[in-house]
């Protein structure tokens, strides 16, 4: 018996009909450096028209890829409206990525046309030769001549391949199944791969945004949106944003503590989404230049796991809600957040809020042991989080051309490779990496538990825990340590320092001495590099019997 | 391009397996007359779960239909889960409706079982015996007894049929477009009309009741449902607090001011639902009766019109939040809200809220005119509502086999019978339903402005206003006044009023004294008997020159 209701599409071609048309005085304001330039949603509407207009004229038709290597600003959040309304696809590149990255990447998604920030544009030219489907650059936010481009590739104005094109469009109905956007992860092995985002996972994912309990956005918002647009679409908060009215304040390149500062303080935002690095980064500038945060009514960090000290420095000092959420580009992103339950105060409340927080009812979750068995909920057992949705990747793209990534999806659930156990009441707790999970005896160690107890002792400046192999237990901790300056302290010190405080079986034997923990190129611990050090018999380890 | 997204449907059993799951102590709380009796929601979900596991044994199977006659209650909500997630169709039956009309709609749905609140029974054994596809009646919250039931319907009751069955059952998948509920609407003419929800239309609706922007309820609320859930399946209330973990205050058939105050004084929602009738009756009974409304952060308005009296009276005496609503049991029924905009404030803001608000990004709206045009959105031009989106309806159930209710839908729109305007960012103002709109000249004066207008006037007790054929102007109003007992107000008086309260060329020249305004068995004005009685030449006419 099939319903009555009618069978209407969700797409980006409705939000942004509505969010141009009833919210045609909500802003988008631009930082330049030291002051901000505005466009209301109405006028954002007639230059994503004009855009439309344009890359039309530039020959995109059907689900042709447009690329953009931009910052956030107007100009990224009118094509983020434009192509993926016009029936396009909008790939967003991940202007951090290596030089063969990126020519992976634009290759791979066989990018026809490339907007670019000019202040960027350098940078993309240093590549762009090595582009193989790009026939068009659209040099935004400043002169064409930033951009040096190889024969074959057309250099236009962004501003002039605009004027004069009419500004309405007729935004084609879409499947909302096909592709609206596209988003390269970046792992630590391999190339990157891509993940398409379809109309109705946008759209499903901006309503969630929306929700109460979870980002909570509103008409009454000004969301402060320092996600990059490149970064799994800003968290939704663009599209989001549109759809409900909230205005958004783009910092465009401005990302150090010092602009932020000043836009927080000039703009007053009530709304923030960005990782924990750039928190840290505020805060410390805060210290000795005091600047008024209670416009802040919600602070969103996810990215990776946000220091309960973080969220406390916030809430003390300056009166700022932090709320912890998880996600990846894979899950487009919001996974879950941490909304502690009706009634909970004082430390439970922390509690709570220390935790990745709750999946939303469109996201399910499991957690999966070595044996493929589900892991219960009891706030102990740990397994690697699987999660099914219908905002979750099922594959990456062109994934049955060579497989690779393939062994992240089975049967339906994305295997996230994060590790961690759920509360009775389905509050995420993330311990590790599964790569970096040492498997002991059958039950799982948490390396980074491991490494924030020894980095816990006064003569520890930094530590890192890998497993090894071991006969009786399958693996065993072994850490890494870097010993503070003018400091020492051998094995059996560190050993008694964390009996107690880790469970005894837990406890490392062996041990051995660096000078630093290598890093990747975004400042995480490089731990394979030690595996592949101790692989190669290149560290003294110590154990102890 | 296909999304490399995961094709998840949007169904009523992922609401379930969430909410009974995730936010298993969340509690449906059913008053009793003088005391509450609670339920967790992990106890709902394993009691839906021997519900299905019960209907299946009465042999319902496929998208059969189960149909409800009863109150809010916890018993309610389980079969509000059960039914849709084992891919039956729930029936809402409104217990209001005349004793054909239910034989109507029984036998037109083609109920298999209906479920009865043992206090309503007696009701349901009158036209039990004219229901022709009935073949069980499952009586809950009170003795089988309860219940005369005709040769060939077996009787149950709820709690044995109940005990014993398994207390999980696997949902099954169904298709989002499946049908998962079904509500009647009665009309002033014709057959109810059967207007039948889809797993998606139910799921989405859901998600924006939890918007910001909309009704707001999250996992911190307990919302007060008195809108009955044969009402527009609660306004989405119950569907709504599942997906987000909110509590849910069930009045059970106590909806007198009196109990409800109880209710409110010792449960302390903090969000309630309800027709202005409900809100005025309570508001007469504090007077007297006093309690403490503090914990309701918001109150949402709908069914018809809330008059701004009400709103400043419980604003002012309680500090009670009421939140204006408008939808139809065809428009799921959200339809719009009336948030104001970011920073407006007093007066400003009261008008915004005086309005019908505006439609979400899921809700198309547009106002068309007698010739088919469009109307601008100028905040005066006036045309009827039209609305299309996710979860409006594009047909009644059956409609096809005789054609009723076929003139509501056209081109994908629904008419929705109402009159009015739209601010130019976006806010509804109805003014008249459209069978009631006086259409003079090529303009629309709208008749329920003029009736308010007349009862200004302190000799006249109620007043009703009409179309009536003109020729030169097509029609002009007639003003059918009733006069307080013990005054008299002479036409040409009444005309002199309105002079200056309403544009001079809506001003009425037809005037006819009354005994008393016919109305609806709902208390509305019952405008097509003036409508008759002045075509069959009844009224008594004076014609101002």
């Amino acid at each position: 018996m099939l319903s009555t209701m009618q069978d209407t599409p969700l797409t980006i071609g409705r939000i942004v009909r509505h969010g141009t048309g009833m919210y045609s005085s909500s802003e988008v304001i631009t930082w330049t450096g030291t002051e901000a330039r505005r466009e209301q949603y109405g006028q954002t509407g007639r230059r994503a028209a004009q855009l439309a207009h344009a890359l039309r004229g530039l020959g995109v038709t059907g689900d042709q890829r447009v690329g953009t290597f931009m910052w956030n600003n107007a100009e990224h959040l009118q094509a983020y409206l434009a192509v993926p309304a016009m029936g396009a696809v909008l790939h967003t590149l991940n202007l951090r990525l290596f030089p063969e990255q990126l020519t992976y990447i634009a290759n791979h998604a066989e990018d026809h046309v490339v907007i670019v920030d000019a202040s960027i544009a350098p940078l993309l030219a240093r590549v762009l030769p090595t582009f193989s489907t790009v026939r068009h650059v659209v040099v935004a936010n400043g002169p064409v001549e930033a951009l040096e481009a190889p024969a074959g590739v057309e250099v236009h104005s962004y501003d002039e391949l605009l004027a004069g094109q009419p500004e309405e469009y007729d935004w084609p109905e879409v499947d909302e199944r096909q592709a609206a956007a596209m988003c390269y992860t970046s792992g630590t092995t391999g190339n990157p791969k891509g993940v398409v985002y379809s109309h109705r996972s946008i759209y499903l994912h901006s309503m969630q945004v929306c929700m109460s309990d979870s980002m909570n956005l509103s008409g009454s918002d000004k969301a402060l949106v320092i996600v990059p647009q490149f970064h799994a679409m800003s968290w939704g908060m663009p599209y989001a944003a549109m759809m409900v009215g909230a205005s958004l304040l783009m910092p465009d390149r401005f990302l150090q503590p010092e602009p932020l500062a000043a836009m927080i303080a000039a703009e007053r935002p009530t709304f923030a989404g960005a990782v924990p690095t750039i928190w840290q980064g505020l805060l410390a500038h805060l210290e000795s230049n005091p600047v008024d945060l209670s416009s802040l009514r919600d602070v969103i960090v996810g990215g990776s796991a946000c220091p309960p000290a973080l969220m406390h420095a916030f809430n003390d000092r300056y009166g700022v809600h932090i709320t912890h959420a998880w996600g990846m580009t894979e899950t487009s992103p919001l996974g879950s957040v941490a909304r502690p339950p009706a009634g909970v105060t004082g430390d439970e409340e922390w509690a709570y809020r220390y935790t990745q927080g709750r999946p939303p009812a469109s996201v399910s979750a499991r957690l999966i042991d070595d044996d493929g068995n589900e892991v219960p909920w009891d706030g102990e057992s740990v397994g690697e989080l699987e999660v099914s949705g219908p905002w979750i990747a099922a594959s990456y793209y062109r994934q049955d051309e060579d497989g690779e990534g393939a062994d992240k999806f089975h049967d339906g659930w994305l295997r996230t490779g994060d590790v961690g156990s759920f509360t009775p009441d389905g509050f995420l707790k993330l311990t590790d990496r599964s790569k970096d999970v040492i498997k002991s005896g059958g039950e799982w160690i948490s390396s980074v538990e491991l490494e924030n107890q020894v980095m816990a002792h006064p003569a520890v400046a930094e530590a890192a825990v890998v497993g090894i192999p071991d006969e009786k237990w399958d693996e065993r901790p072994l850490v890494a340590v870097v010993v503070r300056e003018g400091q020492t302290v051998q094995p059996r010190e560190l050993r008694e320092f964390l009996e107690g405080r880790v469970a005894h079986w837990q406890v490392p034997e062996n041990y051995t001495y660096i000078e630093e923990v290598p890093k990747t190129s975004v400042g995480k611990f490089d731990k394979k590099r030690i595996r592949a050090a101790f692989a190669e018999g290149k560290l003294d380890v110590t154990h102890l019997p």
